[in-house]
């Protein structure tokens, strides 16, 4: 029995939100086999020294192993262990399939993954270990008791009808006026804006948006052939000034904001501003797209309406992700339609994906009907309000004269404006080699912005990590300013 | 008490997989309520009574009671029964949210929903009682439990890594050569049509179909102002000179097939045209993309390789859909990405929804892993075969002369040819009149087509009902002929 585990050194693994550790583990060994460095018959390490050995719970060996089983790499004998079985066949033919590592696209995680030891400044995903797991796992068995296999049909298109009623009814209850014909479920908020982007625009139309904005959304309207005008944001809103001027020389069809704790900079438009942005959309005769980015997530004493709140006309398509801030990986969102382009919008969304998922629609619906959805909100509000809070301490405390940022509304982020010599991508660089990881404001921008953004998140770190960090980003801000 | 409930006369449940019974027992009473039928303090009918009035099971009276009281409708009051309340805070508002019926796009469902009595002939989607939710249940929980708060994070946008190891597998196993890095997940088969779409053709591009074909991918090549090109079909598969003839005339990006079990017609290609298409497409350089339709429903002794087995140069995108046969409301799919094509189709993955449902992708993983699905796809090969092969001998029996079909491969339909004199649509028309709902084969063509197909399925009915449907659609005919 290997109890040195000299066999095993090679195995690294790392806490990754996209490759459980079990599935790790399970990669780890298959490559030891096809590299023939555990031969068929070899004795695998019984599962609690093997996990004491990893530094992980037992349960992911075990799960390890299970799945190695399964796949038949490995046997078991009862009160004997686990064996390295005959290679399965997969491997004997011509081109085995083989193991490569996960490449996530985001260039946080994989520095992530490469390395623990980063503290991570630019992911603004929720922690997981926020989700009730237990009272997902009991609403989804009510849900499958009660629907049984009409809760893997198809959809409707539009959506559940239920859950658009509870979204109808939770809208109304938040100021909004929205009848159930105007729900429109969809697969994320990213997909209402391509959505949006499909039903509205043609190659050469103008599009506004705010500068800077999500980066999302400038790719799917670009995806269009549109031509897209960034407008700059002020503390208050957008400049009201410079978008009336470009709405008398552009003649757009559409306007994207984000009126509440826009994203990155958190910022929320006053009263005044949201006003008179209706009131130029309704001169110059244009849609809004309102995404609805995380308002709940708002620190404010009394939090603002959505800009639809003050849509008379039916010209403000508003879109909310219920996933982004309770489980992204769900992908559920929805937007409501003006009439006028009800039909259009549905059959785009058909053409895109026929339905979103009717059993996360179900589930979701029961989630709103309950206030399990409200409640989780509100849980997670508390906790952020502390981080954001002590965040704000610390930027404080530790960043040099000459940053400043406007305290945003609410949100799991701030952004940075360097002094003017200073070059935000320099800054990044350095921090991630003195093991902080920051995100450079330029991708927010549709066109070439000045080089002194950054927005520093505090979504997935410790109060501790965010003061370390924070020291860490001061330091590299001296160094590439001497 | 009202035990002689007329006060719920007007109330029709009617069996709706868009709808569930409880949502529908649940919007009639809300209607009543608002109408002012039911006022407050009105004490609703005992569960079990209201259910043998209803003639529903009593758990399905609970739901909707329970769901009346979470929205604040009625209050219960322990040993005495179940109230109505005061008019919850949202009817009070001046623009009430007006309770809708669904209004599902596809005219046989609604047909359905209308009247009971109809022989549904037309839907192709599979009955709901033949998934096992006990064994879903408890896949779902075993992976919530081994991944806790990681199941519902953001998920690559390619896929999760696990579950692309899966499909090679299973493709390797099938004769496929793919590799890890070479799968995307995709939400559904549309989805999969649609990035194609997106990524690969222009304004102006030419795409080749088949005729018929499927419409939604009609709608996806329309979308990006490709041109269509059509090719009949014949028996063994593609009019391979007429494709020839038409190669280089037009020169292609895209051709668009589906060499087994193809939808509407279920032909399969025969090997030698499988060789013609794949020489043609080499010589003139075009991808091709393979819709995997439904290619397990297959009731040929040997079903034949996907296209894909034979792709050499690597230019078939191999396209297959999960949850077709399986739970059409999950969307998911997968297709195969030639190297050339990969970074642009995982492009616009990201900008369509940034990814697939990982907790689907999680559930999914194990179903392959563990051959659930495997083994679910032989029990409904089973039960369908024996559907299919009594659907042929009633086609026989009862159908009058002139009425032509080609057996199919597989699948879950027949395509009829009418003799030339009569109309598709009429027929179509009369038996839904006399009962029998089917599907004119018009809709299956980009251009105007010869009004004489009817596509007729056996998915969601009897045997009494296949027998009682085609002695209906010979009546239909005789009227439309005399």
């Amino acid at each position: 029995m290997p109890d040195d585990f000299t066999d095993f050194v090679s195995i690294q693994l790392v806490k990754d939100r996209k490759n459980p550790l079990y599935v790790q583990l399970y990669q780890a060994i298959v490559l030891l086999i096809k590299n023939r460095q555990l031969a068929p018959g070899y004795l695998l390490p019984p599962v609690r020294k093997f996990a004491a050995f990893l530094k992980i719970n037992a349960s992911t060996v075990v799960n390890a192993y299970k799945e190695l089983e399964n796949a038949g790499y490995i046997f078991s004998r009862a009160g004997s262990g686990s064996y390295i079985a005959d290679l399965p066949t997969i491997v004997d033919k011509e081109e085995p399939v083989e193991l490569i590592d996960s490449t996530p696209e985001d260039p946080e995680i994989r520095s992530l993954a490469n390395d623990q030891s980063l503290i991570n400044m630019a992911s603004i995903s929720l922690n997981p270990d926020i989700v009730s797991i237990e009272k997902f796992k009991q609403v989804m068995i009510e849900v499958l008791d009660r629907d049984q296999g009409y809760a893997f049909s198809y959809q409707e298109s539009q959506g559940f009808l239920p859950l658009r009623e509870s979204i109808a009814r939770y809208l109304n209850n938040g100021g909004v006026k929205a009848s159930i014909e105007s729900v429109q479920i969809i697969s994320g908020a990213q997909q209402g804006i391509d959505i949006v982007a499909r039903a509205l625009l043609n190659h050469g139309d103008y599009v506004f948006v705010e500068a800077p904005t999500y980066p999302g959304a400038i790719a799917a309207f670009r995806s269009r052939g549109a031509k897209i005008i960034d407008i700059p944001l002020e503390e208050d809103g957008i400049n009201i000034e410079e978008l009336e001027k470009k709405l008398r020389s552009f003649r757009p069809k559409l306007i994207y904001v984000m009126p509440n704790i826009q994203n990155p900079t958190g910022i929320s438009y006053s009263i005044e501003k949201r006003n008179r942005l209706m009131g130029l959309a309704r001169y110059y005769n244009v849609f809004l797209l309102e995404d609805d980015y995380i308002s709940e997530l708002s620190y404010l004493d009394s939090p603002r309406a959505p800009l639809k709140a003050l849509d008379r006309d039916d010209r403000v398509i508003y879109l909310k992700s219920f996933s982004k801030i309770f489980m992204p990986g769900l992908r559920l969102a929805f937007l409501t339609m003006p009439k006028s382009l009800a039909s259009k919008l549905l059959n785009v969304k058909h053409l895109s994906d026929i339905s979103t998922s009717g059993l996360t629609q179900r589930v979701f619906d029961l989630y709103l009907r309950r206030s399990i959805w409200q409640k989780h909100i509100a849980a997670i509000r508390q906790v952020y309000q502390a981080q954001f809070e002590f965040t704000c301490q610390c930027a404080k405390k530790h960043l040099p004269a000459g940053i400043s940022y406007i305290k945003p509304s609410g949100g799991l982020s701030l952004w940075l404006e360097l002094p003017n010599q200073v070059s935000a991508a320099k800054v990044t660089a350095q921090a991630k080699l003195d093991g902080v990881l920051l995100t450079e404001g330029s991708t927010f921008f549709p066109r070439q912005s000045a080089d002194r953004y950054i927005r520093v998140s505090f979504a997935t770190i410790s109060l501790q990590e965010i003061d370390a960090g924070f020291q860490i980003f001061a330091q590299a801000m001296k160094k590439c300013t001497s």
